[in-house]
């Protein structure tokens, strides 16, 4: 076992969670509030908003309000999605300092979602990513159905390195390797990344994986054993994929520190103060904590 | 890693899960069926019934009802549990071939439950364990709060050890770890089961995990690694500990399985008819399904 001495959690809660949530659009001062909340308990890297087009994602149409409207703390990354060079240009005009595409190692997810191959898809982010690049932006890739497509089933791991490497060799200092469907197991999750770490350095990567088959946490203890050191997570649970069908599930944030803490490894994040952050933005959406441990802690009233 | 390349399921759900359903009496019959389904489902070893007062457990009041209305199958092990000879007397009456004792390794959970100490929990066991020895009735023997007491926190190792040392010398032929209240984590279960399997066997030890905390996945992956091959779990994740606070929550059947099936462990168990299983338990009983698999792969209607 080679374990991580610390743990970098990247929240995607108030983007890829809350983009996903249905019924009315969520007051721009509940997302500034859910994002300066999940700061001061500690999280040091926030995706914060989606700079796509309200038509297709209403939910992030006050992407621009949000940037402007947070307490941005020094040693804070909050970066923004950013799917085409109209978004990254919101983006910059936001002041946002670091961006995230959106990319997939499945065809049949590629072709359904943007009605293109892969290797189309990449050649499409080139020009955003060199003028992120030009402005000092950080890029990073996201590649989803790394453990599973709800189109075409089984992904190889050499699909995952393939894409991988791209971004990386495209300009990307980070790629997230994304369980869309939760199908994941450890073992096959370590087959993935050890297929991807091939050709992408592991202080390169970082696991996002969803719940949906519960199998999550299990499969971050596997890839941490491993020596991954970046885990995606979602307070509370909140998102999922809005494409693929019964995605729902982002791994709660708190459930990740919970078994963190338990292996000793650092984050420096308060776990109470994010309980307690999910407890009231579930509260305020009225749906359900998909947290088991924030249901465990219960809340002190924050 | 060393995986087991079979693991037994031990399902609890018919005795642990069910015993602390709140509201009415479930109907016996519904109990024979949730058995039998589980039994065409694959899996050979049930905990069936508890022979305790009416008084403490209204919910097991028929257990010689239950033992009687089942379907045995060949191959299958339908035990119970019995807190006392009176208890075992109960249970032998009624063709049980396996019974199990309910200890912990707690002081403190141990005088709250029972109001003694441990050495004299194990010393009342004594003539329950001759008594179904001279019967050829094997003895399992669970020991409780192994990752964390609700009342004195941690719990060290060896404390552990000696317990389960000592219900092997007493005639267990198993014994089984409880994380009782669910806080367990991957690295503090690889150390609990290190010191206990200096004590007794790997294969005399399964693994008995709460997902209160949403560890439980992870913590049988990590002792999997270490070589437990019985893994004892319920059905919709049925149950959990009537005594401690917030305890609820066996691990989910439906989730060790998914997660054994990616593993590449056999267990010989049908995991669409599980699920099916729970699907029906839960509108029985009218209440949720706690196995995020079964959410996931929905019912085919059985």
């Amino acid at each position: 076992m080679a374990f991580p001495q610390q743990v970098r959690i990247v929240e995607v809660g108030p983007r890829d969670g809350l983009q996903n949530e249905p019924g009315p659009i969520i007051p721009t001062d509940i997302k500034i509030e859910l994002i300066n909340r999940l700061a001061a308990a500690g999280i040091r890297h926030i995706e914060a908003a989606s700079f796509v087009s309200p038509k297709w994602v209403p939910q992030m149409g006050d992407a621009a309000a949000v940037m402007a409207g947070i307490d941005r703390q020094p040693g804070i990354t909050y970066s923004a999605l950013t799917p085409n060079v109209k978004g990254l240009e919101g983006a910059m005009a936001a002041g946002v300092t670091e961006v995230a595409v959106f990319s997939a190692a499945s065809e049949a997810f590629t072709q359904k979602n943007i009605n293109c191959s892969i290797a189309e898809s990449l050649k499409r982010f080139q020009p955003l990513i060199e003028q992120a690049r030009a402005a000092d932006i950080r890029v990073r890739g996201y590649v989803s159905t790394v453990l599973g497509c709800p189109y075409q089933g089984d992904i190889t791991p050499a699909q995952v390195a393939v894409v991988s490497r791209e971004l990386i060799d495209m300009g990307c200092y980070e790629i997230s390797l994304g369980d869309t469907i939760g199908t994941g197991t450890p073992l096959k999750a370590k087959r993935m990344l050890e297929a991807v770490a091939k050709e992408v350095s592991l202080d390169r990567l970082a696991a996002h994986f969803h719940d949906t088959y519960g199998q999550a946490v299990a499969n971050l203890y596997a890839v941490m054993e491993e020596g991954i050191a970046v885990i995606d997570s979602s307070t509370a649970g909140l998102g999922g994929c809005p494409y693929a069908k019964g995605a729902a599930g982002n791994v709660a944030t708190e459930d990740v520190l919970y078994l963190l803490q338990g292996l000793e490894i650092d984050t420096g994040i308060d776990l109470q103060a994010v309980v307690d952050t999910g407890h009231w933005i579930t509260r305020e959406l009225g749906r359900a904590n998909g947290s088991k441990v924030a249901q465990a802690l219960g809340t002190c009233g924050r």
